[in-house]
């Protein structure tokens, strides 16, 4: 027995050994890459690039198989790694002055020489984000906002880009003051509905038109991994430089028409925040205390809760003039009110049956997607419960 | 230039040899942890302790701070390899053949000795886990199945704890075929109901009776960290090896009465679940295709697609068993139809304000909370991000 509590004893001091030479690697490696990042930045490479990163990860599974480790293993804690250093990498650049290269290369491909931007409503959260950005990457930035109107034929003559960064209540009208820009300026928004605003921007402007939709926040540390969806106006060559400024970022870029990404934003955005803004409406009715929920839920309605939550530390207009300014965001609704009605109704008559046979069709469309991730979700469910339940 | 490649080179090999160091250490951490085990499994000890978890991610965290690493991608790492290895764990101690131990110590408690078991639906998904699980600890353990009816008298007769493990559907009759139960036994279900299924154990059975409802499915890989329901029927002390048994297992116990159990499950499980149905649906009417739905999905969305599909992996009655069971399903579906109906009307007529200020008024709601997790919603996105794009 005592023998037993000495090497119990010994083991724990191994194990604690084992951890303070994780955190010396993990500095060591860590200074590395700071060298390695400043070689990046002289030279203007990007800072994310996912086949870099796949190769990588390839290289290091199979090295995990030879020491009979868990590959899924590995990868997380790569993954978890490199967050870290994109994040501190994002922080870095913001103490640095950037240094403009003519142009050196990002792949086999130039970089793009040094534009001339203006972005309205450049003093907003994410229009303050992207003008950071800008500037960080050695572009020239001008701001247009609420009060700049009368220097506004200044701020905005000759730029290579004027981004549009305003509410999307504000989209319209302000569109309609940009008669003016020359005709080889290209105009780009980041309004969260495409087809309106492009034709509009269309209409009022000659040159080169893209629109832009950044699936993420201001709040993010860094662009890596985010996605950017675009929808082509006019001129797309005219445009080429600005997405690869984004993938140089970090970020993927995805290309859509006007019509079909409104379609699936209502959908995807429209509707999912308006069933969110319901659940926590029904929660607010129900008189529920939120902590008591929390003691008692599951880590997925924890994590269900907390989006949900999330939602409603945001600003309303943000939502709402989602839904109300997004063409199909009523069908959709629709759609969604007519299936909760029948259902309901069947809940209320007992009808085992129906329900049971809807349910069936319903998996049926869903086992003809290729969304095989859908298996992966235990792994997802795990990672919630350490994240949500520990804090 | 040349000088520059040869240095970024050498840099890239540093890092490599980081990463190797990297996998000979979890190897090594994996060894020790596994001697570790062993000595737990000998002595009976919990597989999981929040507390001695808790102290080892704090004593880490002042380390990290030491070293002038971020303490947040310590303690991620670390929870990732302790996942690792209670995953590990679960499967080594399904290799071994348990040792019954007289009465060995978890903390300063006595274990439980050998218990006498019968699982009613100890076949099925849920049951047999358990089965198995009470096997692995050491208890003897009987299945009385759909067809082993025939034998009841003889399986269920003196038994320490009876478990009923039957679908929902099942569970009314099964519990008037238990009259005949020693007036020791302790009787138990795992309804995800509970206080129909409990009225009824008090009424066919005299001695001891507890609800429990396990908040994870047969799927796991390990029970640490996982969240057990209970709600106390008769005679609590009879009960307390029981519980003190899924604790051993790794799970948090939580207890709460019956009635607001399931008045908190309408909202929790049955409108949660009901709302992801119709959500399903929508889509399925929409004609919508799953996989360009992904291509332009942020990471949340792509999360609570996955968490659609899961649902629809399942079987239908699981769920559509829960909404017509749950008494108090159909006023919660009736709430949530009414604040839909009213917010959907103020959307067709175009009332921002209304919509406006019904959202600040649930943001109200919201901020009384003392859940402060839900500033941890960007850590929770990042997680998403990495797990759901790189595969």
């Amino acid at each position: 027995m005592m023998s037993d509590r000495q090497s119990l004893e010994q083991l724990r001091q191994s194990i604690d050994e084992c951890d303070e030479s994780l955190l010396a690697l993990l500095k060591k490696r860590q200074g590395l890459v700071e060298q390695l990042v400043a070689h990046k930045q002289a030279s203007g490479e990007a800072v994310f690039v996912p086949e870099r990163e796949q190769a990588i990860f390839q290289r290091m599974a199979a090295r995990a198989d030879d020491f009979g480790l868990d590959t899924e293993l590995v990868r997380d804690i790569l993954q978890r790694i490199m967050r870290d250093s994109y994040t501190r990498q994002a922080r870095i650049q913001k103490c640095i002055t950037p240094q403009h290269k003519a142009s050196p290369s990002i792949g086999d491909q130039p970089l793009q020489s040094k534009k001339s931007i203006c972005v309205i409503g450049g003093n907003g959260q994410l229009g303050g984000f992207f003008v950071e950005q800008f500037r960080l990457s050695g572009h020239s930035v001008c701001v247009l906002d609420r009060d700049d109107w009368a220097d506004a034929e200044h701020l905005l003559s000759n730029k290579d880009l004027v981004l549009l960064a305003v509410p999307i209540d504000d989209t319209d009208a302000t569109i309609q003051r940009l008669s003016g820009l020359s005709a080889d300026t290209l105009l780009a928004d980041i309004t969260s509905v495409k087809h309106q605003p492009l034709q509009q921007m269309l209409k009022v402007h000659s040159g080169p038109v893209i629109g832009l939709h950044p699936m993420f926040g201001p709040g993010q540390s860094h662009m890596a991994r985010q996605l950017l969806l675009y929808t082509t106006g006019r001129s797309p060559e005219a445009a080429d430089w600005l997405l690869r400024q984004f993938r140089q970022w970090g970020c993927y870029t995805e290309s859509l028409d006007a019509e079909q990404h409104d379609a699936i934003m209502s959908t995807v955005q429209g509707l999912r925040h308006f069933v969110s803004f319901i659940a926590g409406w029904q929660l607010m009715v129900n008189g529920q205390s939120l902590d008591e929920l929390l003691r008692v839920s599951s880590p997925i309605y924890r994590t269900e809760l907390a989006l949900i939550g999330r939602l409603f530390a945001q600003k309303p207009e943000l939502y709402v003039d989602i839904w109300l300014k997004g063409e199909q965001t009523q069908s959709v609704l629709n759609a969604f009110g007519d299936c909760f009605k029948q259902a309901e109704s069947w809940v209320i008559n007992g009808e085992r049956t129906q329900l049971i046979n809807q349910f069936k069709q319903i998996a049926e469309y869903f086992s003809h997607s290729n969304a095989d991730f859908f298996q992966q979700s235990d792994t997802l469910l795990e990672a919630f419960r350490e994240r949500v339940q520990t804090n």
